[in-house]
């Protein structure tokens, strides 16, 4: 979307101790196939703090339904994401930063709301020299609002290979995926209800 | 201070790259000598960013008084700290946050000020599970109005061994400070002007 729009993508994955890696060779491939301008890897040690099912291997992955926020919520995990991000758009004089959170499907995570989003943009604000010397930064969140079935068709459109992507929490090594977290469901449903063929690669 | 304050200490230390691992050595004494609960060190990789004095080697640190925000901001820096303590404190149950940032004596920082902390505060709470289910987040910055004399003197009473800490932004190994950057200068007119001798090891 951001490069349908015409910016130039500086792309930024963090590697912060997620229980596997293929998201991160998906990323990967996915910045390649979109030609982002470049593509880094950042690492942070979330695991070493842990409390989450996705970041600590003592914390099953839940399978079923949960009430509330579920064992998947990662402590302040897109404030960081967003941190990082905003410390390389200053270096490199962006002021529109991109995050793929998405509020309607999936309303679990604080850090996945609209309000959050709106917060940390003021931050940033504050947060940096180049707020202060009067850049004025955009955090854009353009899935937040979508379904997963219009994100799927948003994407399409653009020419995104979804095969290419992963969203399983427990993946193994090539991306296969496990077809029974939350993420997963979320993802069948999604093509279900796009009336697309499901190009995920179930292990 | 906080330790005064009856809190329980889990003591966050972060490995961003920064030019020397001496002042990671002089938090580590500090932590044991004033018994923190625990002490963590956490690794993000700030220097592949670049775009400060501190983490890019390719740019010096100045000796000479600055005008405007100095060469030693680091881009998103405080932000990023802030959401790995919001991390850990949420995992660990905690509430209070305290960082020693200080905005009198040099206030050419963003991320320094009292608007950026009371902003993190606001950002904290609307981040969280722990903040959407009623914790009160709070952002302590007891140092943030205080001169460098005050800091000092404050410290003294509260039996800190100044020797044992390190604010030299080029330190050596041992932590053998440069007297010639900024924060080498503010910290002995500091010592100078809270009239008491300066343990400050000098290279």
């Amino acid at each position: 979307m951001a490069r349908s729009s015409n910016y130039q993508c500086y792309a930024l994955s963090v590697e912060y101790g997620q229980r596997h890696r293929a998201e991160l060779d998906a990323a990967r491939r996915v910045a390649a196939q979109l030609r982002a301008h470049e593509h880094r890897i950042m690492r942070v040690d979330l695991a070493g703090i842990g409390g989450s099912a996705l970041t600590d291997s003592k914390v099953a992955v839940p399978v079923t339904p949960q009430a509330g926020i579920p064992a998947t919520y990662v402590p302040a995990r897109n404030t960081l994401f967003l941190s990082l991000a905003l410390g390389w758009a200053e270096v490199i004089g962006a002021n529109d930063i991109f995050i793929g959170v998405n509020a309607v499907d999936y309303s679990g995570y604080p850090d996945c709301r609209p309000a959050f989003i709106k917060e940390f943009e003021k931050l940033a604000q504050i947060a940096t020299k180049a707020g202060l010397e009067g850049a004025r930064f955009k955090i854009h969140a353009p899935l937040i609002e979508m379904s997963k079935a219009e994100i799927i068709q948003a994407g399409l459109k653009l020419g995104v290979d979804f095969s290419a992507t992963v969203s399983c929490y427990q993946a193994d090594d090539e991306g296969g995926a496990c077809s029974r977290c939350d993420s997963c469901r979320l993802r069948a449903a999604g093509f279900a209800a796009a009336n697309t063929p499901d190009p995920t690669r179930y292990r």
